[in-house]
Protein backbone atom coordinates (compact mmCIF):
# COMPACT_ATOMS: atom_id res chain seq x y z
CA UNK A 1 0.00 0.00 0.00
CA UNK A 2 1.89 3.51 -0.99
CA UNK A 3 -1.14 5.60 -0.31
CA UNK A 4 -3.79 5.40 2.60
CA UNK A 5 -7.13 7.76 1.79
CA UNK A 6 -9.44 8.53 4.39
CA UNK A 7 -12.78 9.81 3.11
CA UNK A 8 -15.16 11.31 5.74
CA UNK A 9 -18.46 10.50 3.97
CA UNK A 10 -21.06 11.85 6.53
CA UNK A 11 -23.20 10.78 8.96
CA UNK A 12 -25.42 8.16 6.89
CA UNK A 13 -26.48 10.67 4.11
CA UNK A 14 -24.80 10.27 0.66
CA UNK A 15 -25.58 13.31 -0.48
CA UNK A 16 -22.93 14.73 2.45
CA UNK A 17 -20.10 13.69 -0.30
CA UNK A 18 -17.76 15.68 -1.01
CA UNK A 19 -16.50 16.82 -4.36
CA UNK A 20 -13.45 15.75 -2.91
CA UNK A 21 -14.12 12.42 -1.53
CA UNK A 22 -15.87 11.48 -4.80
CA UNK A 23 -12.64 12.25 -6.69
CA UNK A 24 -10.56 9.89 -3.62
CA UNK A 25 -12.76 7.54 -4.49
CA UNK A 26 -12.59 7.63 -7.73
CA UNK A 27 -8.91 7.86 -8.07
CA UNK A 28 -8.02 4.44 -5.32
CA UNK A 29 -7.00 1.55 -6.71
CA UNK A 30 -8.71 -0.35 -4.17
CA UNK A 31 -11.62 0.96 -1.76
CA UNK A 32 -11.69 -1.21 1.57
CA UNK A 33 -15.26 -1.86 3.24
CA UNK A 34 -15.99 -3.96 6.62
CA UNK A 35 -17.87 -6.84 5.60
CA UNK A 36 -20.93 -5.95 8.11
CA UNK A 37 -20.91 -3.71 11.24
CA UNK A 38 -24.10 -4.91 12.95
CA UNK A 39 -25.75 -1.15 12.35
CA UNK A 40 -28.82 -2.26 10.48
CA UNK A 41 -29.23 0.24 7.45
CA UNK A 42 -25.86 1.93 7.82
CA UNK A 43 -24.26 -1.58 6.92
CA UNK A 44 -24.77 -1.11 3.47
CA UNK A 45 -24.37 2.44 3.33
CA UNK A 46 -20.49 2.12 2.00
CA UNK A 47 -21.51 -0.03 -1.00
CA UNK A 48 -24.32 1.92 -1.87
CA UNK A 49 -22.45 4.71 -2.39
CA UNK A 50 -19.57 2.47 -4.41
CA UNK A 51 -22.24 1.78 -6.64
CA UNK A 52 -23.89 4.94 -6.89
CA UNK A 53 -19.99 6.19 -8.33
CA UNK A 54 -19.81 3.34 -10.62
CA UNK A 55 -16.78 1.63 -8.53
CA UNK A 56 -17.94 -1.48 -6.85
CA UNK A 57 -15.08 -3.68 -8.86
CA UNK A 58 -12.56 -1.50 -6.79
CA UNK A 59 -14.28 -2.62 -3.58
CA UNK A 60 -12.58 -5.60 -1.42
CA UNK A 61 -14.55 -6.86 1.59
CA UNK A 62 -12.92 -7.25 4.87
CA UNK A 63 -13.93 -9.31 8.00
CA UNK A 64 -14.28 -6.75 11.16
CA UNK A 65 -13.00 -8.48 13.69
CA UNK A 66 -14.46 -8.43 17.16
CA UNK A 67 -13.47 -6.85 20.17
CA UNK A 68 -12.49 -8.66 23.28
CA UNK A 69 -14.25 -6.73 26.26
CA UNK A 70 -13.36 -9.24 29.04
CA UNK A 71 -10.17 -8.16 30.01
CA UNK A 72 -8.72 -4.55 30.30
CA UNK A 73 -10.22 -1.66 28.26
CA UNK A 74 -7.45 -0.63 26.73
CA UNK A 75 -5.37 -3.04 26.24
CA UNK A 76 -8.67 -4.89 24.46
CA UNK A 77 -8.95 -1.87 22.16
CA UNK A 78 -5.32 -1.98 21.47
CA UNK A 79 -5.61 -5.64 19.99
CA UNK A 80 -8.56 -4.97 18.38
CA UNK A 81 -6.76 -1.85 16.31
CA UNK A 82 -3.99 -4.13 15.49
CA UNK A 83 -6.02 -6.93 14.60
CA UNK A 84 -8.14 -4.03 12.31
CA UNK A 85 -5.03 -3.07 10.56
CA UNK A 86 -3.91 -6.98 10.07
CA UNK A 87 -7.76 -7.30 8.71
CA UNK A 88 -7.22 -4.49 5.83
CA UNK A 89 -3.65 -5.91 4.49
CA UNK A 90 -5.24 -9.35 4.51
CA UNK A 91 -7.75 -8.11 2.12
CA UNK A 92 -5.81 -6.35 -0.08
CA UNK A 93 -4.22 -7.42 -3.42
CA UNK A 94 -1.00 -7.30 -3.78
CA UNK A 95 0.45 -3.98 -5.12
CA UNK A 96 -2.94 -2.10 -4.01
CA UNK A 97 -1.30 1.18 -4.62
CA UNK A 98 -3.50 3.89 -3.53
CA UNK A 99 -6.31 2.71 -0.86
CA UNK A 100 -9.55 4.58 0.07
CA UNK A 101 -11.36 3.90 3.31
CA UNK A 102 -14.83 5.41 3.98
CA UNK A 103 -15.17 6.95 7.21
CA UNK A 104 -18.52 7.93 8.84
CA UNK A 105 -18.72 11.98 9.72
CA UNK A 106 -14.63 12.93 9.67
CA UNK A 107 -11.52 11.03 10.11
CA UNK A 108 -11.00 13.52 12.86
CA UNK A 109 -13.87 13.26 15.35
CA UNK A 110 -13.67 10.32 17.80
CA UNK A 111 -12.94 7.87 14.89
CA UNK A 112 -10.26 5.43 15.36
CA UNK A 113 -8.87 5.05 11.74
CA UNK A 114 -6.04 7.34 12.13
CA UNK A 115 -5.09 5.57 14.49
CA UNK A 116 -5.14 2.08 13.25
CA UNK A 117 -3.68 3.32 10.31
CA UNK A 118 -0.70 4.16 12.10
CA UNK A 119 -0.09 0.93 13.12
CA UNK A 120 0.78 -0.17 9.09
CA UNK A 121 4.00 -0.99 8.54
CA UNK A 122 5.51 -0.44 6.22
CA UNK A 123 4.21 2.92 6.34
CA UNK A 124 1.90 4.06 3.85
CA UNK A 125 1.12 7.99 3.23
CA UNK A 126 -1.74 8.68 4.74
CA UNK A 127 -3.88 11.25 3.39
CA UNK A 128 -7.42 12.85 5.16
CA UNK A 129 -10.54 14.12 3.27
CA UNK A 130 -12.39 16.05 5.56
CA UNK A 131 -16.26 15.14 6.09
CA UNK A 132 -19.55 16.24 7.71
CA UNK A 133 -19.83 15.27 11.33
CA UNK A 134 -22.32 14.23 13.62
CA UNK A 135 -21.70 18.07 15.26
CA UNK A 136 -22.55 20.06 11.91
CA UNK A 137 -25.55 17.76 10.95
CA UNK A 138 -27.25 18.11 14.40
CA UNK A 139 -26.65 21.88 14.17
CA UNK A 140 -27.77 22.07 10.45
CA UNK A 141 -30.67 20.01 11.52
CA UNK A 142 -31.74 22.33 14.13
CA UNK A 143 -30.94 25.63 12.03
CA UNK A 144 -29.00 26.83 15.07
CA UNK A 145 -25.01 28.28 15.63
CA UNK A 146 -23.05 25.92 17.12
CA UNK A 147 -21.78 28.84 19.84
CA UNK A 148 -23.26 31.55 20.80
CA UNK A 149 -21.40 35.09 19.75
CA UNK A 150 -17.24 34.90 20.82
CA UNK A 151 -18.24 32.41 23.61
CA UNK A 152 -16.71 28.63 23.31
CA UNK A 153 -17.78 25.19 22.58
CA UNK A 154 -16.81 22.48 24.88
CA UNK A 155 -17.02 18.89 22.68
CA UNK A 156 -17.05 15.96 24.88
CA UNK A 157 -18.12 12.39 25.11
CA UNK A 158 -21.27 10.28 27.33
CA UNK A 159 -18.69 8.76 29.39
CA UNK A 160 -16.97 12.20 30.81
CA UNK A 161 -20.66 13.49 31.35
CA UNK A 162 -21.37 10.65 33.68
CA UNK A 163 -18.17 10.73 35.37
CA UNK A 164 -17.62 14.29 35.69
CA UNK A 165 -20.86 16.13 35.65
CA UNK A 166 -21.40 19.58 33.99
CA UNK A 167 -17.92 20.72 32.58
CA UNK A 168 -16.83 23.71 35.03
CA UNK A 169 -16.89 27.18 33.00
CA UNK A 170 -18.92 25.51 30.09
CA UNK A 171 -21.38 27.80 28.32
CA UNK A 172 -22.01 25.00 25.52
CA UNK A 173 -21.12 21.39 25.75
CA UNK A 174 -21.44 19.37 22.50
CA UNK A 175 -21.96 15.16 23.63
CA UNK A 176 -20.70 12.80 21.13
CA UNK A 177 -20.37 8.73 21.32
CA UNK A 178 -23.40 8.64 24.30
CA UNK A 179 -25.37 5.57 24.21
CA UNK A 180 -27.03 5.53 27.68
CA UNK A 181 -28.18 8.71 27.17
CA UNK A 182 -26.04 10.43 29.96
CA UNK A 183 -27.67 14.12 30.35
CA UNK A 184 -29.75 12.00 32.83
CA UNK A 185 -27.42 12.01 35.34
CA UNK A 186 -27.05 16.26 35.45
CA UNK A 187 -29.20 18.47 36.88
CA UNK A 188 -31.52 19.40 34.45
CA UNK A 189 -32.42 22.78 35.89
CA UNK A 190 -31.08 25.52 33.37
CA UNK A 191 -30.07 23.23 30.72
CA UNK A 192 -31.29 23.42 27.04
CA UNK A 193 -31.04 20.80 24.90
CA UNK A 194 -30.95 19.97 21.05
CA UNK A 195 -30.86 16.22 20.34
CA UNK A 196 -31.03 14.58 16.92
CA UNK A 197 -30.87 10.65 16.09
CA UNK A 198 -30.36 9.10 12.29
CA UNK A 199 -28.98 13.02 11.25
CA UNK A 200 -29.28 13.65 7.85
CA UNK A 201 -31.04 10.57 6.76
CA UNK A 202 -34.65 9.87 5.78
CA UNK A 203 -35.63 9.02 9.33
CA UNK A 204 -33.88 11.82 11.48
CA UNK A 205 -35.78 12.95 14.93
CA UNK A 206 -35.49 16.02 16.15
CA UNK A 207 -36.08 16.75 20.11
CA UNK A 208 -35.73 20.32 21.60
CA UNK A 209 -36.55 22.45 24.72
CA UNK A 210 -35.75 22.93 28.08
CA UNK A 211 -33.65 19.61 29.50
CA UNK A 212 -36.45 19.51 32.17
CA UNK A 213 -39.14 19.38 29.95
CA UNK A 214 -38.13 17.36 27.41
CA UNK A 215 -35.68 14.75 28.48
CA UNK A 216 -38.40 12.03 29.41
CA UNK A 217 -39.53 12.31 25.56
CA UNK A 218 -35.90 12.30 24.18
CA UNK A 219 -35.90 8.80 26.16
CA UNK A 220 -38.81 7.43 24.92
CA UNK A 221 -38.63 8.77 21.89
CA UNK A 222 -34.77 7.18 21.23
CA UNK A 223 -35.84 3.16 23.02
CA UNK A 224 -38.66 3.36 20.32
CA UNK A 225 -36.56 4.43 17.63
CA UNK A 226 -33.49 1.95 18.26
CA UNK A 227 -36.25 -1.04 18.79
CA UNK A 228 -38.02 0.19 15.34
CA UNK A 229 -34.23 0.11 13.69
CA UNK A 230 -32.03 -2.05 15.53
CA UNK A 231 -29.57 0.63 15.99
CA UNK A 232 -29.25 4.57 16.63
CA UNK A 233 -26.90 6.48 16.81
CA UNK A 234 -27.37 10.23 18.36
CA UNK A 235 -26.07 13.25 19.13
CA UNK A 236 -26.99 16.38 21.52
CA UNK A 237 -25.95 19.88 22.29
CA UNK A 238 -26.42 21.68 25.76
CA UNK A 239 -26.91 25.28 26.66
CA UNK A 240 -26.52 26.52 30.32
CA UNK A 241 -28.34 29.79 31.15
CA UNK B 1 -38.36 35.54 -0.06
CA UNK B 2 -40.16 31.66 0.94
CA UNK B 3 -37.18 30.13 2.22
CA UNK B 4 -33.64 30.45 2.60
CA UNK B 5 -30.97 28.37 2.23
CA UNK B 6 -27.93 28.62 4.10
CA UNK B 7 -24.70 26.36 2.01
CA UNK B 8 -21.88 25.55 3.93
CA UNK B 9 -19.11 25.50 1.35
CA UNK B 10 -16.22 24.91 3.51
CA UNK B 11 -13.06 26.68 3.49
CA UNK B 12 -12.07 28.26 0.14
CA UNK B 13 -11.41 24.77 -1.60
CA UNK B 14 -14.75 24.29 -4.53
CA UNK B 15 -13.60 20.12 -3.61
CA UNK B 16 -15.03 21.02 -0.47
CA UNK B 17 -18.53 21.60 -1.66
CA UNK B 18 -20.90 18.09 -0.77
CA UNK B 19 -23.56 16.76 -3.00
CA UNK B 20 -26.40 18.25 -1.26
CA UNK B 21 -24.71 22.37 -1.21
CA UNK B 22 -24.56 21.19 -4.77
CA UNK B 23 -28.36 20.22 -5.44
CA UNK B 24 -29.63 23.10 -3.20
CA UNK B 25 -27.61 25.39 -4.99
CA UNK B 26 -28.79 24.28 -8.38
CA UNK B 27 -32.78 24.21 -6.73
CA UNK B 28 -32.33 27.88 -5.98
CA UNK B 29 -33.99 30.04 -7.77
CA UNK B 30 -32.06 32.94 -6.56
CA UNK B 31 -28.16 33.09 -5.35
CA UNK B 32 -27.41 35.69 -2.83
CA UNK B 33 -23.77 37.08 -3.25
CA UNK B 34 -21.76 39.79 -1.62
CA UNK B 35 -19.85 42.20 -4.33
CA UNK B 36 -16.67 42.13 -2.11
CA UNK B 37 -15.27 41.23 1.34
CA UNK B 38 -11.88 42.75 0.77
CA UNK B 39 -10.15 39.00 0.94
CA UNK B 40 -8.45 38.81 -2.49
CA UNK B 41 -8.60 35.11 -3.85
CA UNK B 42 -11.69 34.74 -1.50
CA UNK B 43 -13.97 37.45 -3.05
CA UNK B 44 -14.47 35.61 -6.30
CA UNK B 45 -14.98 31.75 -4.88
CA UNK B 46 -18.72 32.04 -4.51
CA UNK B 47 -19.36 33.23 -8.13
CA UNK B 48 -16.45 30.51 -9.40
CA UNK B 49 -18.42 27.81 -8.00
CA UNK B 50 -21.88 29.10 -9.21
CA UNK B 51 -20.23 29.84 -12.68
CA UNK B 52 -18.49 25.89 -12.10
CA UNK B 53 -22.25 24.71 -11.58
CA UNK B 54 -23.43 26.86 -14.81
CA UNK B 55 -25.65 28.68 -12.15
CA UNK B 56 -24.29 32.14 -12.73
CA UNK B 57 -27.57 33.85 -14.53
CA UNK B 58 -29.44 32.96 -11.00
CA UNK B 59 -26.55 35.06 -9.23
CA UNK B 60 -27.93 38.30 -7.36
CA UNK B 61 -24.86 40.44 -6.04
CA UNK B 62 -25.44 42.55 -3.14
CA UNK B 63 -23.56 45.39 -1.50
CA UNK B 64 -21.90 44.09 1.85
CA UNK B 65 -22.45 47.10 4.22
CA UNK B 66 -19.78 48.62 5.82
CA UNK B 67 -20.09 48.10 9.98
CA UNK B 68 -19.51 50.97 11.96
CA UNK B 69 -16.49 50.43 14.66
CA UNK B 70 -16.91 53.84 16.05
CA UNK B 71 -18.98 53.68 19.06
CA UNK B 72 -19.79 50.10 20.94
CA UNK B 73 -19.34 46.79 19.83
CA UNK B 74 -22.46 45.22 20.45
CA UNK B 75 -24.23 47.93 19.20
CA UNK B 76 -22.49 48.41 16.06
CA UNK B 77 -22.56 44.54 15.14
CA UNK B 78 -26.45 44.69 15.52
CA UNK B 79 -26.78 47.60 13.17
CA UNK B 80 -24.25 46.33 10.87
CA UNK B 81 -26.48 42.78 11.05
CA UNK B 82 -29.63 45.01 10.62
CA UNK B 83 -28.30 46.70 7.46
CA UNK B 84 -27.14 43.15 5.86
CA UNK B 85 -30.67 41.46 5.97
CA UNK B 86 -31.98 44.30 4.57
CA UNK B 87 -29.49 44.72 1.85
CA UNK B 88 -30.72 40.97 0.61
CA UNK B 89 -34.10 41.90 0.33
CA UNK B 90 -33.10 45.15 -1.83
CA UNK B 91 -31.08 42.33 -4.14
CA UNK B 92 -33.86 40.10 -4.36
CA UNK B 93 -36.26 40.21 -7.27
CA UNK B 94 -40.17 39.88 -6.39
CA UNK B 95 -41.51 36.30 -5.26
CA UNK B 96 -37.69 35.34 -5.44
CA UNK B 97 -39.35 32.07 -3.96
CA UNK B 98 -36.18 29.84 -2.62
CA UNK B 99 -33.33 31.78 -2.25
CA UNK B 100 -29.62 30.61 -1.35
CA UNK B 101 -26.87 31.99 -0.02
CA UNK B 102 -22.95 30.61 -0.02
CA UNK B 103 -20.79 30.76 3.46
CA UNK B 104 -17.74 29.85 4.54
CA UNK B 105 -17.26 26.99 6.31
CA UNK B 106 -20.15 25.62 7.86
CA UNK B 107 -23.19 27.87 8.64
CA UNK B 108 -22.57 27.06 12.21
CA UNK B 109 -19.59 27.54 13.83
CA UNK B 110 -18.36 31.56 14.34
CA UNK B 111 -20.53 32.40 10.94
CA UNK B 112 -23.37 35.50 11.78
CA UNK B 113 -25.47 34.27 8.55
CA UNK B 114 -27.98 32.64 10.90
CA UNK B 115 -28.22 35.17 13.17
CA UNK B 116 -28.44 38.06 10.28
CA UNK B 117 -31.31 35.46 9.12
CA UNK B 118 -32.95 35.69 12.01
CA UNK B 119 -34.16 39.35 11.14
CA UNK B 120 -35.88 38.90 8.06
CA UNK B 121 -39.54 39.73 8.28
CA UNK B 122 -41.80 38.12 7.11
CA UNK B 123 -39.56 35.22 8.34
CA UNK B 124 -38.60 32.49 5.46
CA UNK B 125 -38.32 28.93 6.02
CA UNK B 126 -34.42 28.51 6.63
CA UNK B 127 -32.80 25.44 6.05
CA UNK B 128 -29.02 24.40 6.56
CA UNK B 129 -26.75 22.59 4.34
CA UNK B 130 -23.11 21.79 6.57
CA UNK B 131 -20.20 22.15 5.44
CA UNK B 132 -16.77 21.39 5.88
CA UNK B 133 -15.10 23.73 8.66
CA UNK B 134 -12.15 25.15 9.49
CA UNK B 135 -11.11 22.76 12.18
CA UNK B 136 -11.84 19.28 9.82
CA UNK B 137 -9.42 21.16 7.45
CA UNK B 138 -7.00 21.67 9.70
CA UNK B 139 -7.18 18.25 11.33
CA UNK B 140 -6.81 16.80 7.47
CA UNK B 141 -4.75 18.57 6.64
CA UNK B 142 -2.62 17.32 9.44
CA UNK B 143 -3.43 14.12 9.28
CA UNK B 144 -4.87 14.06 12.93
CA UNK B 145 -7.35 13.21 15.42
CA UNK B 146 -9.03 16.54 16.45
CA UNK B 147 -9.38 14.98 19.96
CA UNK B 148 -7.61 12.35 21.96
CA UNK B 149 -8.88 9.16 23.02
CA UNK B 150 -12.60 9.51 25.28
CA UNK B 151 -11.18 13.37 25.95
CA UNK B 152 -12.75 16.54 25.25
CA UNK B 153 -12.13 19.41 22.86
CA UNK B 154 -12.74 23.50 23.71
CA UNK B 155 -13.53 25.07 20.65
CA UNK B 156 -12.95 28.59 21.36
CA UNK B 157 -11.52 32.54 19.94
CA UNK B 158 -8.18 34.10 19.59
CA UNK B 159 -10.19 36.64 22.29
CA UNK B 160 -10.93 34.35 24.59
CA UNK B 161 -7.44 33.30 24.51
CA UNK B 162 -6.33 36.42 24.99
CA UNK B 163 -8.23 37.87 27.77
CA UNK B 164 -8.81 34.37 29.70
CA UNK B 165 -5.72 32.60 29.19
CA UNK B 166 -5.50 29.02 28.79
CA UNK B 167 -8.98 27.52 29.53
CA UNK B 168 -9.12 25.71 33.17
CA UNK B 169 -9.23 21.84 32.93
CA UNK B 170 -8.38 21.71 29.29
CA UNK B 171 -6.29 19.54 27.37
CA UNK B 172 -6.84 19.83 23.45
CA UNK B 173 -8.24 23.55 22.55
CA UNK B 174 -8.64 24.66 19.19
CA UNK B 175 -8.69 28.55 18.11
CA UNK B 176 -10.78 30.45 15.56
CA UNK B 177 -11.15 34.10 14.77
CA UNK B 178 -7.94 34.25 15.85
CA UNK B 179 -6.09 37.59 13.82
CA UNK B 180 -3.62 38.27 16.45
CA UNK B 181 -1.50 35.32 17.03
CA UNK B 182 -3.51 34.55 20.65
CA UNK B 183 -1.26 31.91 21.56
CA UNK B 184 1.51 34.34 21.94
CA UNK B 185 -0.15 35.17 25.23
CA UNK B 186 0.50 31.65 26.35
CA UNK B 187 3.37 30.40 28.63
CA UNK B 188 4.17 28.33 25.54
CA UNK B 189 5.54 25.32 28.41
CA UNK B 190 4.44 21.88 27.08
CA UNK B 191 2.21 23.27 24.56
CA UNK B 192 1.86 21.36 20.94
CA UNK B 193 0.77 23.37 18.16
CA UNK B 194 -0.99 22.15 14.57
CA UNK B 195 -1.01 25.21 12.91
CA UNK B 196 -2.42 26.05 9.58
CA UNK B 197 -3.49 28.98 7.03
CA UNK B 198 -5.36 28.93 3.39
CA UNK B 199 -6.71 25.51 4.92
CA UNK B 200 -7.57 23.55 1.78
CA UNK B 201 -6.81 25.86 -0.88
CA UNK B 202 -3.89 25.88 -3.12
CA UNK B 203 -1.69 27.98 -0.96
CA UNK B 204 -2.00 25.90 1.97
CA UNK B 205 0.43 26.42 4.95
CA UNK B 206 1.07 24.34 7.73
CA UNK B 207 3.54 24.53 10.80
CA UNK B 208 3.59 21.83 13.90
CA UNK B 209 5.61 21.45 16.63
CA UNK B 210 6.57 22.19 20.39
CA UNK B 211 4.28 25.96 20.42
CA UNK B 212 8.29 27.53 21.96
CA UNK B 213 10.26 26.02 19.27
CA UNK B 214 7.53 26.65 16.44
CA UNK B 215 5.67 30.16 17.48
CA UNK B 216 7.73 32.90 15.73
CA UNK B 217 8.27 30.36 12.26
CA UNK B 218 4.55 30.95 12.84
CA UNK B 219 4.31 34.96 13.03
CA UNK B 220 7.33 35.16 10.48
CA UNK B 221 5.33 32.65 7.56
CA UNK B 222 2.05 34.14 8.71
CA UNK B 223 3.26 37.94 7.97
CA UNK B 224 4.58 37.09 5.18
CA UNK B 225 2.06 34.99 3.44
CA UNK B 226 -0.64 38.27 4.61
CA UNK B 227 1.59 40.08 2.80
CA UNK B 228 1.99 38.33 -0.55
CA UNK B 229 -1.81 37.48 -0.46
CA UNK B 230 -3.14 40.74 0.94
CA UNK B 231 -5.16 38.84 3.60
CA UNK B 232 -4.78 35.05 5.46
CA UNK B 233 -7.16 32.95 7.56
CA UNK B 234 -5.59 30.84 10.16
CA UNK B 235 -6.95 28.07 12.75
CA UNK B 236 -5.21 25.95 15.18
CA UNK B 237 -5.43 23.39 17.59
CA UNK B 238 -3.16 23.52 20.88
CA UNK B 239 -2.50 20.46 22.86
CA UNK B 240 -0.90 20.61 26.50
CA UNK B 241 0.98 18.09 28.46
Amino acid sequence: MRELVLVGIGTGNPDHLTRAGEAAIRAAEVILVPRKEGKGDLADLRLAICRDLGVEAKVRLFDLPVRDASGDYRAGVDAWHDAIAAAWVAALPPEAGTVALLVWGDPSLYDSTLRIADRLSPAPRIRVIPGITALQALTAAHAIPLNRINATVLITTGRQVRDHGWPEGADRVAVLLDGETSFLSLDPDGLTIWWGAFLGMENEILVHGPLSQVAETIVRVRAEARAAHGWIMDTYLLERG
